[in-house]
């Protein structure tokens, strides 16, 4: 049976009403009683354009405060949101469109303009226009049905179309009482949103503010300098980063510390380089490593704080509300990570195929590799797709890099497999430079000290940047454009 | 659907298997993954007695490790706990035994004797007992679902037979989790479980150690300096007490204060004094008024830290996944109290009537009676069955109770009303004196100046002590038995 829960922006605006919901860098603030009002006017406007239950509504923003407050109106007309990465081509936008049955776009004021070209079927309108329309005298939501849908957002699968993982609000609550078993809840908490809020770890900090009744300081996109300000001087205790992020705030900090009540640098996006997480350390960066992805509603493995130490290098435990086993393992323990919970998608929408082929018995199936220590934690390996296989040998992309990332010179590495008609496919390197002076026969050098010869990159490229999606995890499959 | 979640005890211990579970007086404790072991080797011998999936099991015992082993026990096997209260006679056992079709009773080994007279139809076996059987090799369970059974207790309605409220994983799983949203949760946080385990509000406090990863500091029964001492100087930081135990530890504070890292006195068992309350903030005791009942799995609204000064007397508002309501409201908004959420019970187990009458749509009647300010604070006028009306007037024994706890001398008032052929009924006061210099005239003169004058008890009894029940709230229908 669907557990009912009251609307939850509705309560925090009972339980805490002129608390701080949303902070923003130039100092102005929402509190929840705000959010509520507003959210709530938004969506009568909505509904005077057709909005209702089940109409699925995209939205094609960079994280700004009319974005949230447009995201919780959909929540009030029990309205679906499709999120659109904003780096999207038209075409791309154009399937997720179809795909998900979209009847109205939703776009930021500020990237209008960026559509202004494309051409698509279902209207467009942007939050200024919406705040001109009538208010329709509908009723809102006054609960949320907990298996009720609420967002959807595309991923790319190693094969095929783009599918589009539905979250319910079950699967965002579950998510979020999952996280705060791990981490705990503060009364004193400040979480850093400055992760797309289109992709689920930004949108995931969102519905922790609203869940927890606890302030989200929201920046409208990276930069090393406000976020290394935010965590300084505004009170944030926990962030959000990819590993990218950072790196960069590793050297922003310079000699200094960051203040003791900052508490968590939540990890994601990908496995992160020893070397990183050992300068953390020294540091004395409280650096949670996790492991989650779209469908799993974000993070479903975290590194505690006990062992967070201990573990360097590990994504750690399943939630306490999530499991988790390696399926088909080889000789060396490595398997398919597969995991199960309430927070993990019921499907992707209207793709049964891919839904029954990724979930089976309610155990999904990420496609990623991953082996378990002898005391239960989790070391992801790779992403499966980007295995490279070499001469009956397993090379992880991941294991390379994060060895020459820990060489003097070298600022970012990414690496993938190429056609090798001896061997099959070999590793080849992409190698930002710190420092100019450092050459190809350096690195091979270095690299054959330190890796079993098969797993020595064939070639080094060096590049200016590497490939990154909107979220900043390193794109291995577009290296090669590189050459 | 019904979620399904790892085994919560399994999954703790391998979350954090040596963090402790369990801390006893003597200084003893117990780890996760000592208790989970123990737990699963005591439900393999109770599986070796034929007990499995669903079988009702009694439990009959005080406060004690081997209680706690017993209660995680019946859960890996799929069986319901049936929780009986100590005091009860072999009258009310049997009922309760009938009625809940229990086929083994689990009785502590200190309690044996007490049952040795009495008669009942299943077998009973002392905890010792159970540890000499052998050990079935049976199949533990892996995972609960959260919509199934887990335990049983009876309440005594306004008339009729007690009911056998039963609990489902879930409703547990979600007052645990309302508490965590509403209180937070602290890496250093350790409970005080003094409140029986055969009532909700010690149960639930297990659970929550279960499902947080948090010790509990378990006393086999309420001894105020052992209560204090063990605030005052073990690391407790949360404590849950009904009002009784709070007159006491105030008291036994003198002119200290507890430690700063103590940050919550959940009170509940009914409505306090608000002299007590007075006393507590003066003394800087974090009190947090609740109410609940054993339909919602122990509180379901709360007084939160932010409004624990500014509302002193009221019980809050429902925790986040709650709801609450005041229906048939009289001129003056004071009405009954109903409740909707996930941890309020699904019935009263084989009693469709009972549960018909109780829960409408999901919200259950609670029979109390109460109303909300112009915030949305509850303040719990009384207890309906306990409604005096006099005259055609509404007498609430709490509120004279409430006016002579806080006269000099008085240390314990209950009122009840008592038949009357001119006015209907009439209130009689019961009172337990601290100074026994205090007369009859004293108090009426000390009511009179206080209170209107239908409401000044028409007679004053001194006694001794007042009826309460295991967990020491008042038996306002017993204050009669005293004259």
């Amino acid at each position: 049976m669907s557990e009912i829960i009251p609307h939850w922006l509705t309560k925090q605006a009972s339980l805490a009403p002129n608390d701080t919901a949303l902070e923003l860098e130039n100092g102005n603030c929402l509190t929840f009683i705000e959010l509520k009002d507003k959210s709530q006017s938004f969506a009568k406007r909505l509904a005077w354009q057709g909005i209702g239950k089940e109409s699925k509504v995209g939205i094609f923003s960079n994280n700004c405060i009319e974005m949230v407050i447009a995201i919780h109106a959909l929540s009030y007309l029990g309205a679906v949101g499709v999120f659109f990465n904003i780096r999207l081509t038209e075409k791309e936008l154009n399937f997720q469109i179809e795909d998900a049955e979209v009847s109205l776009i939703l776009v930021a004021d500020c990237l209008e303009n960026q559509l202004m070209d494309m051409s698509f079927a279902p209207q467009i309108l942007s939050f200024s226009e919406v705040r001109t329309l009538d208010e329709e005298n509908v009723q809102l939501a006054l609960e949320i049905a907990l298996d009720d849908a609420f967002t959807i957002m595309y991923t790319s699968g190693t094969t095929g179309n783009p599918k589009g993982v539905v979250h319910t609000y079950g699967n965002h609550w579950w998510s979020a009482t999952g996280s705060a078993l791990n981490i705990g809840i503060h009364a004193t908490d400040k979480w850093l949103a400055v992760l797309p809020l289109f992709h689920i770890g930004g949108l995931s900090i969102l519905l922790k503010s609203v869940i927890y009744g606890m302030p989200v300081y929201l920046l409208e996109k990276f930069d090393g300098k406000k976020v290394h300000h935010a965590i300084m001087n505004r009170g944030v205790t926990i962030a959000s980063v990819v590993t990218v992020m950072l790196h960069r705030l590793i050297d922003l900090l310079e000699e200094q510390q960051y203040p003791d009540t900052f508490r968590c640098m939540l990890l994601g996006g990908g496995p992160a380089p020893r070397s990183m997480l050992e300068k953390s350390k020294m540091k004395q960066i409280p650096v949670f490593q996790s492991y989650g992805m779209t469908e799993t509603s974000s993070q479903i493995v975290t590194l505690g704080p006990n062992d967070a130490l201990r573990k360097l290098g590990s994504a750690g435990k399943p939630l306490f509300p999530a499991q988790l086993r390696i399926i088909d393992q080889g000789h060396d323990g490595v398997g398919e990570i597969v995991v199960k919970g309430p927070m993990v998608t019921k499907g992707y929408y209207k793709n049964e195929q891919a839904t029954e082929s990724s979930i089976q018995n309610s155990w999904l199936s990420t496609g990623d590799l991953g082996q378990l220590d002898d005391e239960g934690f989790l070391y992801v390996v790779d992403r499966r797709k980007d295995l490279i296989i070499s001469g009956g040998e397993n090379i992880y992309p991941s294991e390379i890099e994060s060895v020459l990332s820990a060489m003097y010179g070298v600022k970012e590495v990414g690496v993938t497999g190429v056609e090798d008609s001896q061997w099959g496919r070999v590793p080849y390197a992409f190698i930002v430079l710190d420092d100019e002076s450092v050459s190809e026969v350096d690195i091979l050098q270095y690299a054959s000290e330190n890796l079993a010869k098969y797993k020595v990159p064939r070639k080094i490229n060096f590049v200016s940047g590497l490939p990154r999606n909107a979220s900043n995890k390193l794109l291995r499959n577009k290296l090669c454009d590189l050459i």
